[in-house]
């Protein structure tokens, strides 16, 4: 699963990076820290103070707009011809030229889009909500769990290998059977139950309606929630319909499709999900137009000094043209994977702490269907297709457009070397093995299909991947290095936060970083 | 649970009436049997055929538009100055007066709405489905489950007794406890796995995948998934934030909270929901711009006669006139709550099976609020508070206008005696103990609250109830009468379906009856 691997890593580096104690509950019970909610408050004095940013993704396009809002004189330098950065959304006539040298102008039809960068907004990022708000930028829910995608897992064992199963089906089973073994195991014993008679009858009311079980027998087996091989509907026939027998348990296990059941696992997956009507990047115009005037667009930095009275950037326009900028502060946001490969006056154990975090191989791939074959022949409205097909991992079905003609789905989203594998193909290879992989699940698949747009993130100039990824040796030891200032030079970005492929670790981190140096302006 | 309860005599129904055996399962897993996602084919003649259909319901409409389409003679006749039934949506200048006398006039903002009525389109239910894209009706997604929701129970024991919980946090709890005790009896033995070692090693590990266990340890504690005390972010602080600690599972237990997870239960209620945007009927809109011409609102059956050559109805009309028409056929969709009381020629088995099911009392009131507290404060996104307040049942948050600045939300949503008794206060009184009993979970609810409408479909002239409820004997026994004409009469709603109270109900009801219809006329 595509959204495991990454949440194993960013889950090692919380328990990692954890020492200190659980606090008690606090009044929300999710914590929501204000710091986290709205931007640091700037009062003071930041008038006339000049603050050259490097970079206009939503780090740098937060640092400009806060900044700005206090009095400070903002340039942005951007080197790509757009604001946003990662936060891109492809459509008509968005082109795309990669690292190896392949060209793609998107072709989908008038409205549709893929979202290839981030595509969700967790409702407990606030700090991205609360620019979603204020730009006025209009929300619909993002469905990140369906019941009734298909799991399709062809390298397991058994009966259920290679076979399209429904999620709900597989949960449910798995649920029921696991709550049978246990309520009979309590009844007789078998046990340590820590609990009074009462609260044990209680337990055991909870695994029958959580595994709906018989309440009399304890057994699993057909339920309504499982679902029906004859739906239930008017009249006689099909009147009650026909309840769906369950599949035997071991033949779930030796298939790994139970894998694909990861409730309440990365606190950023779960219920309800966001995104913006219309594709993500309509964040990244919300703050363009608020300081796309400070961004100076198709600019490379080549090279930072920095001394006692402040910094300078050399950069290299669209035309090849030389120059640069002086101000009090930098802040930077490009990716570390840039960053290492520019001039840059730091410190050497800055410089080294720039090394830290390696970079995630990440892919997309939107593939426009000229029908919604998933809605109409299918059922499926939205979310996520669990597949262990290699270099698929998931396909995503368009949380919009419901009912419409066509729709542009997410024929994989994959990560390390399956990524890199898949993405070493032209843009057509890939579009033809996406579609090939997609064939094995859904009948209508090339049939449908009309045309393609792939990105690869470390493939793609001015990223060089998805996003930072931290070890925790890396995460105890370089890390809080890049925390902190270094001179006169500021990091920001999603690489400096523990929310990594995040927006709100993008956000987040300006805040924080804006926050330090006015606060030195005001110390000054 | 408000919709457990429903549920629990549905599921009763299903079970009491499935003698069939459990099928092989069909190709697409959920048995979508095509005679449910799409009307009947009505080739052959029907044309001048003349039928006469009591009601503009969804059933009504829908037979109205499959047997014009055919070549029928239709009528409808409807009590109401308005199609759709219980089919309806408050918003401004919508104008409600129930069986005591009370009545309101909707007063909320421009553009925000109540469904008082349906208010939620099941993925599976395809025939529904079928005329919201046959009728162009925009959809979006109910949020329907919502981790970040809070529970509150009041009437169980312990420390968490009366306080306000995130759902999330509980389900994670009491998988994580249940998966911990369950893995480590599996270790020691004291589970009977009919499992081979490879297939118990694989369950442990859903165990561990299901609980957030520690795959060492196999215990339960903090995780991601649970959630933070502080939110995890950006830079040192908060950095990794906090996890919180699990609240203790017999805490959980005798508080009663745990019944308020109920995953996979009614099939209907599985993910994704949908709903149409900007209210339920422009579902009933939808079917009444082809068949509005065909209809004689505000129009009161009075009494039905049938014989050899036909039918008549006789009614009166708004200013008291009298009149009736003469027809070949009659479909009838008058909910037989109301029908028990017209004066109605039909055979005496089937009189008396009209009395078979019960309507349920059912209520749901309207709160427009002047701020969405719920989303700025509390980051919940939509979806259901679950409660044990009597009279309540379920606060529902709405799943459209997201970070608008106002918004109404469903302050109950009662069935039974609670339905009952809260009902029988006036308007103003049911909003003060909405608002009141709201207050105990939301402290800027008094505040926030503007203007409130509800409706009490047990005293709503021409409903009489929720929708039908059949118990088994009356399931056995009544039904199967019901579901066949009586002479020249044939009967269509939810009450004549296993999927009582939705609109699919309705709809293939209507669509089974026209197909019987049509076949006789085709053998005459």
């Amino acid at each position: 699963m595509a959204v495991s691997r990454r949440t194993f890593i960013e889950q090692l580096a919380v328990v990692g990076g954890l020492s200190l104690a659980v606090a008690g509950m606090e009044a929300l019970g999710f914590g929501f820290a204000s710091a986290q909610a709205a931007p640091p408050p700037l009062t003071g004095k930041g008038k006339g103070v000049r603050v050259v940013i490097l970079g206009a993704g939503l780090a740098g396009m937060t640092a400009a707009y806060e900044l700005t809002k206090a009095g400070y004189d903002c340039q942005v330098i951007e080197a790509r011809s757009f604001a946003g950065g990662r936060c891109q959304t492809a459509r008509k006539g968005f082109s795309h030229t990669d690292l190896i040298g392949h060209t793609q102008v998107c072709d989908f039809d008038e409205g549709l889009y893929i979202n290839h960068g981030p595509w969700r907004i967790p409702y407990n990022h606030r700090s991205t909500l609360h620019y979603t708000k204020l730009f006025g930028v209009a929300l619909e829910p993002f469905v990140n769990d369906n019941d009734a995608a298909y799991v399709y897992f062809q390298n397991g064992g058994g009966p259920l290998a290679g076979k399209r199963l429904r999620k709900g089906q597989l949960a449910a089973d798995m649920r029921g059977y696991a709550a049978e073994l246990m309520a009979k195991a309590a009844g007789k014993g078998g046990l340590d139950l820590p609990l009074s008679p009462a609260d044990r009858d209680r337990f055991i009311g909870y695994l029958v309606s959580q595994g709906r079980l018989s309440p009399k027998s304890l057994a699993y087996g057909p339920t309504e929630g499982r679902g029906f091989d004859v739906y239930h509907g008017a009249g006689l026939d099909p009147g009650p319909g026909k309840l769906s027998a369950p599949f035997a348990l071991a033949d779930i296990l030796s298939s790994d499709t139970w894998r694909a059941l990861e409730p309440l696992g990365d606190h950023e997956q779960q219920l309800t999900m966001l995104q913006p009507v219309g594709g993500m990047d309509h964040l990244a115009k919300g703050f363009e137009r608020h300081v796309g005037k400070l961004i100076r667009y198709d600019t490379e930095v080549q090279k930072l000094t920095q001394g006692a009275a402040g910094v300078e950037v050399f950069f290299t326009d669209k035309a090849g043209k030389s120059g640069s900028i002086q101000a009090d502060y930098c802040i930077c946001t490009i990716p570390l994977s840039v960053l290492q490969g520019l001039d840059v006056a730091v410190s050497a154990p800055f410089k080294a702490a720039m090394a830290g975090p390696a970079y995630a191989p990440v892919n997309k791939i939107g593939l426009q269907m000229k029908r919604r074959f998933w809605e109409e022949d299918h059922a499926i409205y939205g979310g996520h297709i669990a597949t262990d097909i290699p270099g698929i991992d998931t396909i995503s079905l368009p949380s919009t457009g419901w009912q419409g003609q066509k729709g542009v789905l997410l024929g994989y989203y994959a990560f390390g070397a399956d990524a890199a594998r898949i993405s070493a193909k032209s843009p057509a290879d890939r579009a033809a093995f996406a579609v090939a992989a997609g064939q094995k699940i859904f009948p209508e698949y090339a049939e449908s299909f009309e045309s393609a747009f792939s990105v690869s993130w470390h493939l793609t100039r001015y990223s060089q991947g998805g996003w930072a990824e931290w070890s925790d040796d890396a995460r105890a030891s370089a890390y809080p290095v890049l925390c902190e200032p270094d001179g006169r030079l500021y990091l920001a970005g999603e690489h400096l936060s523990y929310l990594g492929g995040w927006q709100a670790g993008a956000i987040e981190s300006a805040w924080q970083q804006i926050a330090k140096l006015h606060a030195r302006v005001n110390a000054a």
